[in-house]
């Protein structure tokens, strides 16, 4: 086959990182998105929408383990959980591993992703036919949120793109307000929060964090080490009404369970709220 | 100028990192390896040496607080320091922040590193003409803690380039061995521990804790995110005669001492040694 390289340009277009591809699975422009699947030899599988890589085979449990086990390590009672995009599955897959789940509503705004996954990246995409709880709302997630009843949920994830594109009112005041309305008197928002290293991206950081910190009582940061995104560490944000992401940790009762995951661990879980000097300097300036 | 990219291949070759270069400022083949210096428009001026990208302006800080700090907070009485490698001067800089320390023996096996990072990286060689306490040895690391006196040193920094050419001799139990007895001790050993996501890097990992345990009672992992390594994050090993790193941390007294740093503190010196479930299985086949 001929040497082809998908490269994905980091803030000014002076740095990329490339994946060869091995195989080209899918191409399509859906109404949202340019959504196309490759096959890297590295990374197996992986997605890309409007040209910026998603999610890949070998490195998605880095980044599902992190979205989801801290708020449950954290509120051990979670049963209602609303997870807005995530359309790869692979958030409500880690979620649906906890027995004690009731209900995980999803609103992922592109139909073609949920369709394109099912075929093409079953390791994350299987929960879709094997799960029950799982309720596959096709929408547009600021419209739900903005039309939920009051005290829904426990938990809402919100799995999105960059704040561009079809991801952009899910970095709304709007949309932070809306979840903490629909979020019961112990509810947990974790965000998708960007990267930090480049000023660019320390920018968006920032201005996510000031919204979030306006709208929650309790808003911290943490991080995680994903290979495949601008420079390899990504950050969750950890907003809630009444529980504190360190404080609050049932380590004991997590560890209980039995759970086998390849990143998050209790140790991690209080590693990753430890943020580098400069972090720390651009979150207190939000 | 012409459109010209660095690319880092990394592991199987499917993947790379490309630093578009705006400056060509030296090229030169060592006695002992190629080093190439670029000017890239988001991480500035960069060496390269066998084609591996070893430091740059921008996240240089990065790797040179967590190579320096972490034992200086465990042990704040540490006076005599040893550096293998380290030659763009960035390790000892950090080192020299502290007051205390009496006497920096820094040993560089390439000379010609020395000379152009001088000229292309002040930021970090600045050291070797402002630092009395700095005795720069061009020699064999090998051979220089094969014949050093016993118990001569608090702390020895390995800040080298792979295990495989001229760093090659200090990924090797032989040398382990002489830096446990050329330490004091209290003594301290920081070495390169390379990264741990693809299971070639993984490998390396283990070999090297394999050996340090054997010769360390204290033999701990801790990582930092630096995004122009591959996989953006990469690890040191911490290996001691009688500290450990978490126990043993004075917090309060390295916050006294007032050093400006935007990486390292002493939260992120605790999160650093919380390592993803993956390492913690990796080091504990070691």
């Amino acid at each position: 086959m001929a040497d082809i390289w998908f490269n994905e340009h980091h803030v000014t277009g002076s740095v990329k990182l490339g994946l060869n591809i091995q195989e080209i699975l899918h191409i399509e422009k859906t109404p949202f998105q340019e959504l196309q699947i490759y096959r890297n030899e590295t990374f197996g599988v992986f997605m890309t929408l409007d040209g910026f890589l998603q999610v890949t085979e070998k490195d998605e449990f880095v980044y599902h383990d992190m979205i989801s086990h801290p708020a449950l390590a954290v509120n051990p009672t979670i049963k209602n959980v609303l997870i807005i995009g995530g359309g790869d599955g692979g958030s409500a897959r880690e979620i649906a591993r906890y027995n004690h789940i009731e209900k995980i509503d999803m609103v992922e705004i592109d139909g073609a992703v949920v369709e394109a996954c099912k075929k093409y990246l079953p390791s994350t995409a299987s929960v879709y036919t094997t799960e029950p709880r799982l309720n596959l709302i096709i929408g547009d997630g600021v419209q739900f949120v903005a039309e939920a009843a009051d005290c829904t949920y426990d938990l809402i994830l919100v799995d999105s793109t960059d704040p561009a594109g079809p991801g952009e009112g899910l970095f709304t005041i709007a949309f932070y307000e809306n979840c903490y309305r629909i979020l019961k008197e112990d509810g947990i928002l974790i965000n998708q929060h960007e990267c930090a290293f480049h000023d660019l991206d320390a920018i968006q950081m920032q201005k996510a964090h000031s919204k979030i910190k306006k709208v929650f009582p309790i808003a911290r940061v943490y991080g995680f080490n994903i290979p495949t995104y601008s420079t390899g560490y990504w950050y969750f944000g950890f907003a809630s009404k009444k529980y504190d992401p360190i404080k609050d940790l049932k380590t004991e009762q997590w560890e209980n369970l039995g759970l086998k995951t390849k990143y998050y661990n209790t140790d991690i879980h209080i590693g990753a709220f430890a943020l580098p000097t400069y972090v720390k300097e651009i979150l207190s300036k939000a």
